[in-house]
């Protein structure tokens, strides 16, 4: 041990600001922020719209499709039931605002269905909710890019067989601009929404002018699907089709998770924001129904409801048709950028709570999730690819997560209420999310509450047996398997922290002895460098080599006599050629006698070379060693680089 | 510096007869054998005859096919010049055979390419001899292997769809047998070998007595070939095409190699089998060749031309036509396992004088050099899928390097015997691989390996000018490259050695001071027993903590205030969430107050699971650390791994 002078308990301060160089991460995704840069800015409730409506309203360019085309399994006779199946889903959308509305004015934080979940049910229901969402999320890319994607080959027949393609470059794009992060600034937001709202909106009001006044004729031209024997129109199916229909409504809980965003009065504009959005999305929902139906539109891959909707309302494909399409995959593009938001939020979210690896909270050089959001464009591609980015085959797996969510998070506004319920008045309980006092009339709000959860039960029933073959069984597997996989990450971490802890540490056992073991192959500069520095940690030194050649051992033996400064010399002949086991048994035997408190460092001379080609004319003996060795509680590994100049 | 019980100088030697465990290595090679357990028998004439000669004689399989092919560029009609191109190889190989006797009986030690020229003519000249071989010996393996693969696509044309997984497959399978380690205990050999000369003898007999007779007549339904517009009979076609036949004189080297394996009186013995090898294989290729004008063969892809005479001779494709597409695709397998023997020989030869990764020499658990056997395999597969198997595709590339090393090697030899004129009688010499003194009649040795030498070096610049579009170009490009790597792992080595080498050391630096820097993210058990450990190097110890979160950062600072045993702590401020960075600038300016002979170690406390899965739940600072930090000369780390229970 090499005496220093003393020195005084102090905690020192450097600031150092260090930003990265520019190199090409720097220049796709921008310059890095710093931790202080973080935005802090609020939102009025057009804007509020415009930012968390896209996943719901974009969900009307292929609910409605996807509705007729479980019908069209019965012959395209049944297709007119189409628009009852789009009351029903209207319905249940009013049932889900008020039931959303709720939750905003009781959590002004921010409820979503993790937190609501949490603090009212527990952490299993909460884990559960989380899983579902997550994997929704994903989804919500995959779905959402597939159908952009699709309205772009109905106007541009050519690009279909590179509809693959297109959709990943898409989602990788929507990623790059989330790894730059997006200033949520408003109007990257407000324009496409608005667009598409506008487009829409004329889409609809001429098309029903023409309807009403009889000059809408039937698609021209529909695009040709070959259907097998039909099916009779049994309740299952019509269950199905609800199902599929029900894809509309995913995304109605955006603004409830993103409350914090809005102008104080925060939950007051926030819930007039819900209500809007909703009666938009029902509207539109019902009339694209009701148009789709009257023009007789056939849902095919080759072109979409949508498209066949505006060039028969605008007499072929103008500027105005192909103004509607382009809103229409932008919006939908919005919509995959939406869930790039969430679901690395979510994900953090988790991880700080110990259920996801803790590294899913680290932001990167732009201040947002970098491995979320690179983690969710992966999924998302896999998912497109494996699907060949067909919506149809998408949509079985799709929003029975979000169901189960909202499911979990109405039943957790209930119990919440019930609490609330037998507060005594006056006592405030503070949760993580909300706090809770008694409020009069929490019977109704229990039972509205209540009845939401009760229709989402429902709908994820209907879901699950209706969708079970074509693919939600995949999701239905996958989220009690998150679920276990979350909880195995938390046990870790808690278990982890317990072993760790010095709570009820009462002194830590001093090292009293260190043996140092210096693996040797020769005997030269980098040697005994090693040497040197195992002198500065013990007397107790031992060098060891393993020998192959007898040839190359005498020399090892004649020239540590010379060098070795009088320290130990083990040969270890192995007669197999093995280097690592013969060092590996010796090391055991050593740790075999060692007391309580002893430690074994092994000292690895290993040359590191200026260029890496260099590092492949060498075994790595240090690393061989590292990876057989962690596992001992008192062996420590140093690795001693020699350099050449 | 923990002090220990004084200690004696003294080496220990401990026997670790280390058997490795049975696993799935050893059931696919066999169990390990001792270093001990190196076999050391000799063959007589007959098995060496077996052992040696495959290589050479199956290359009859598809030399005169290559001749027939290029002549058939300028028309069927040319085919009958191919027996006076055939002549003329059996001249060269004439030539080759005079020469090579000399060799064998100057060195009878061994006397490769590599050796003789390494002995006689210097480094550059034999690194390149050594190049040129080894690319050799992969084409060996990649043309035989083609070759055997198109003979059974002869007699089963079904297979045809195959031929390149039925190559790589019998690529693997001569890899697993020669990983296993081939005992050269000559029934192996002698086997394949004896079956393939006795067919053939027989096959040529039978068709010679029947051309004589007039019996053989034209092949019936020969392969249909489409020939584009037919080229002029030029000089430069002749000679392509005599280059092509030229591929089946490789191989006469081989015994050259071998001479050690041969019972005393060694060179004697050696000399006498390659007489009889290159009468044997002459004789074959001449009349193989007249076979194949006779009947009119085809060269085609579809059956080869062993095949077509076979079922010519036979009258079709009964079972003595099967045993000798049998024996003939044997033949060439054992040629490429030949191939699998020498290839990682000569790479371990290299290794040996330091122009090779030093790995190179290192032999596997059953005594052979694995990485080399291993590494020929990947090569010659990845040429065989290159070229789709096909024998004609890969044929401009193989024999330029043996034809290289002919030239090399004699050109050695002529001047060794040189040098052997110019020594006082009585006066020896003792070279590496040979002792040289005085010779009567050493200028007519001199003429036979200067007219060897002159000879071979035309042949190859006929090949480099013939086939340099087709395919040689590569191995020109390959050969000095290859050369270059060569040269430069030398270099490496050699400096390495001399920087390393304490044959000028007056006396060692003694370390002075060794600073410890721990870096910790948190106060737990693990930290502590880092700190554990920095006590026993040194007094110097700063515990450094990067500030991402503060708070965090206060937490860690109240509990290192209890538990840091007033040991320093430095926060480094970290605005932009970097973590490496602030280290490295910190590790940086410590550095850059160093004192010679002054050590930083940094130690690092890193968490290790009982499970794969939980490492991925950590951060691994150790090893990004490490990465960043290998290359300070004055830099040790130490990773202190902590586990859980």
């Amino acid at each position: 041990m090499i005496k220093t002078e003393p020195m005084e308990t102090s905690h020192i301060v450097q600031d150092t600001r260090h930003v990265p160089r520019r190199n090409l991460q720097s220049m796709l995704i921008g310059r890095p922020l710093a931790t202080a840069d973080a935005p802090h800015q609020t939102i009025g409730k057009l804007i509020g719209l415009a930012v968390f409506s896209s996943d719901a309203l974009s969900s009307v360019a292929y609910g409605p499709q996807e509705i007729f085309l479980v019908l069209a399994l019965t012959g395209l006779a049944n297709l007119h039931y189409a628009i009852y199946i789009a009351l029903g889903i209207a319905l249940l959308l009013a049932i889900l605002t008020f039931s959303y509305e709720q939750t905003i004015h009781a959590y002004p934080g921010g409820g979503g269905a993790y937190i609501v979940a949490r603090d009212n049910l527990g952490e299993l229901p909460a884990q559960t909710a989380g899983a579902a969402l997550l994997t929704d999320y994903v989804l919500t890319v995959s779905v959402s890019i597939a159908s952009g994607v699709a309205q772009l080959i109905s106007a541009y027949p050519a690009l279909y067989a590179y509809r693959v393609e297109l959709a990943v470059g898409m989602i990788l794009f929507i990623m790059l601009i989330n790894l730059r992060g997006v200033k949520e600034s408003g109007a990257a937001f407000a324009v496409p929404t608005y667009f598409f709202l506008v487009m829409m909106s004329i889409t609809i009001l001429i098309g029903l002018v023409r309807a009403v006044t009889g000059s809408l004729t039937p698609v021209v031209d529909p695009p040709v699907i070959t259907i097998g024997l039909t099916q009779p129109l049994t309740i299952l199916l019509i269950l199905r089709a609800f199902a599929n229909g029900t894809s509309s409504v995913t995304g109605v809980e955006a603004i409830s998770n993103g409350i914090t965003a809005f102008k104080t009065p925060r939950s007051h504009n926030a819930g007039l924001t819900l209500l809007w959005m909703s009666g938009i999305l029902g509207s539109m929902l019902v009339a694209i129904t009701f148009l789709a139906g009257h023009i007789h539109a056939i849902p095919a891959d080759s072109e979409t409801v949508i498209s066949q909707i505006a060039r028969t309302v605008y007499d072929g494909r103008g500027i105005l048709y192909l103004a509607t399409i382009a809103s229409t995959t932008v919006i939908l593009m919005m919509a995959a950028n939406t869930a790039f938001a969430d679901f690395p939020r979510l994900g953090a979210l988790h991880a700080g709570d110990g259920f996801l690896p803790r590294q899913l909270t680290f932001r990167g050089s732009r201040l947002v999730y970098s491995r979320g959001i690179m983690a969710l464009a992966a999924i998302a591609s896999f998912l497109v690819i494996l699907f060949k980015a067909s919506v149809t085959a998408l949509i079985p797996l799709y929003a029975i997560g979000v169901f189960l969510s909202f499911t979990l998070s109405q039943a957790g506004m209930a119990r919440r209420w019930w609490k609330c319920g037998h507060l005594a008045p006056g006592v405030e309980v503070v949760e993580p999310g909300s706090t809770l006092r008694y409020e009069k009339g929490w019977q109704t709000k229990m039972i509205i509450n209540g009845f939401g959860s009760f229709s989402t039960a429902l709908v994820t029933i209907i879901f699950a047996a209706s969708k079970f073959v074509e693919g939600a069984w995949i999701v239905i597997l996958l989220t009690p398997l998150l679920v276990t996989i979350f909880f195995s990450i938390h046990h870790h971490y808690k278990h982890l922290a317990k072993q760790l802890s010095l709570d009820n540490e009462l002194g830590v056992v001093n090292t009293r002895r260190n043996r140092v073991i210096i693996a040797i192959a020769g005997v030269h500069r980098g040697t005994l460098k090693a040497l040197q520095f195992a002198r500065t940690i013990s007397d107790d030194i031992t060098a060891v080599h393993v020998s192959v050649d007898p040839a190359e051992t005498a020399k090892v033996e004649s020239k540590w006599d010379y060098w070795g400064d009088g320290y130990r010399l083990v040969i270890l002949n192995s007669p197999y050629r093995l280097f690592l086991e013969p060092l590996l048994d010796y090391i055991d035997k050593i740790d075999a006698i060692s007391q309580p408190g002893d430690l074994i460092t092994i000292v690895v001379p290993q040359f590191v070379g200026k260029h890496w080609w260099t590092d492949l004319l060498h075994t790595r003996t240090a690393e061989t060693l590292r990876q057989a060795l962690l596992h001992k509680p008192n062996v420590v590994i140093t690795e001693v680089p020699y350099q050449v100049n």
